[in-house]
């Protein structure tokens, strides 16, 4: 691999990022945990890998702006752009952006190369276990969404409701179901040893998060009856 | 405990609150906190804790504006000010802002009444325990603060060298240390059931951060080489 074609897509990843949950370390942890994987498998093109592994989140900063577009598909499309200006093959280009396309976590585009099948599980790996918990709480830190909603009873709800946005809602819909969705041996395996972090986490969190309600509300109702 | 007095309170709350970590729910589980410490306590004056409760954030936009301001001061003043205007006694005001003035984390002023030190350790029990470290998350997404830097090695660091800002320098400098500075035995008692969940979120957090360095980066320092 050129030292100077990697420098090049470290810049232009560099100039493409956007929030704090999808920001350089992100990249990198993404990038490394493709290498691992792929130190697992035969045939891996490690130039269309590495590429697409650092632009791989370009098309963040547009769907940040406007959620209703898919940074998959606005990033695939930049990359393709980006490489062909910069002199790489049409073929080399062609590949990169469509591992790019597929790295989504979506049913109805899943990942077909190798190196698009690498990329998506590296990409998942950094969303399982207590980092993707830690990311989830920076990127709602930004938006402004809460740790959890109230239930019926007055009480944090455990997210399995789903009808409101919260930390809660999001590790039961999303969060807790990564696991079953690993293309490689490789990345299935790294995803399970953090599945249990994960899940004493949610336990906790929610425990703690209760515990307040059920020990005070009784005593401010009954403060508030002597009035 | 008159329900209007509460009402009017909790509307005042309401109409000062600022970001993710220090919101409406943070004040409720405060309120709920001290309620519970305080059943085990003789002698509180209830309207008291409960009015500090519900005012001790209302210094926090001011704050968020500007970092040299002190919360904990300017909602002291804020309270004082709005309980005086609705016609509560000098002597009320003056004691419930005692106690929001004293509930930060400084040494320089520690709480002195009974009621201070039930708010304070209601306080810092939300800063205890996963939930401490899930607000601390909410509030550095906010900011842009990221999970890690990087060691000189490159790796990500344990946060004990303390330099530059981050989720594992915040832990190390500040989380990591609440829990022997409690003023109640049930503050104390509450903050240390939730201790090892949090001792055991960094381990995993530190865990997963630094894998993905040491598994990926000499891989592709050979890719670079082969130039």
């Amino acid at each position: 691999m050129k030292t100077s074609d990697f420098a090049l897509w470290n810049g232009y990843m560099t100039a493409c990022l956007s929030d704090g949950s999808h920001d350089r370390d992100h990249v990198y942890r993404v990038l490394y945990n493709a290498l691992d994987v792929a130190s697992f498998e035969r045939g891996v093109d490690m130039d269309v890998l590495v590429c697409a592994c650092l632009l791989h989140d370009v098309g963040r900063p547009e769907q940040f702006a406007d959620p209703a577009l898919d940074h998959a598909q606005v990033g695939a499309e930049k990359a393709e752009r980006f490489l062909l200006e910069n002199g790489f093959s049409e073929d080399f280009a062609r590949r990169v952006s469509s591992a790019i396309r597929t790295h989504r976590f979506r049913r109805a585009s899943p990942p077909e190369s190798l190196e698009a099948k690498i990329l998506f599980d590296a990409d998942k790996l950094d969303a399982c276990g207590v980092m993707g918990i830690a990311r989830t709480f920076l990127y709602k830190g930004g938006v402004g969404d809460p740790i959890y909603t109230l239930d019926g009873e007055g009480v944090p709800s455990d997210g399995t409701d789903g009808t409101k946005i919260s930390f809660f809602q999001e590790y039961k819909f999303k969060l807790e179901k990564l696991y079953d969705r690993f293309f490689t041996a490789r990345g299935r395996e790294l995803a399970l040893e953090r599945r249990q972090a994960a899940e004493d986490f949610y336990r906790a969190l929610l425990e703690e998060s209760r515990r307040p309600y059920l020990a005070g509300r009784k005593i401010l109702e009954t403060l508030l009856k002597e009035d």
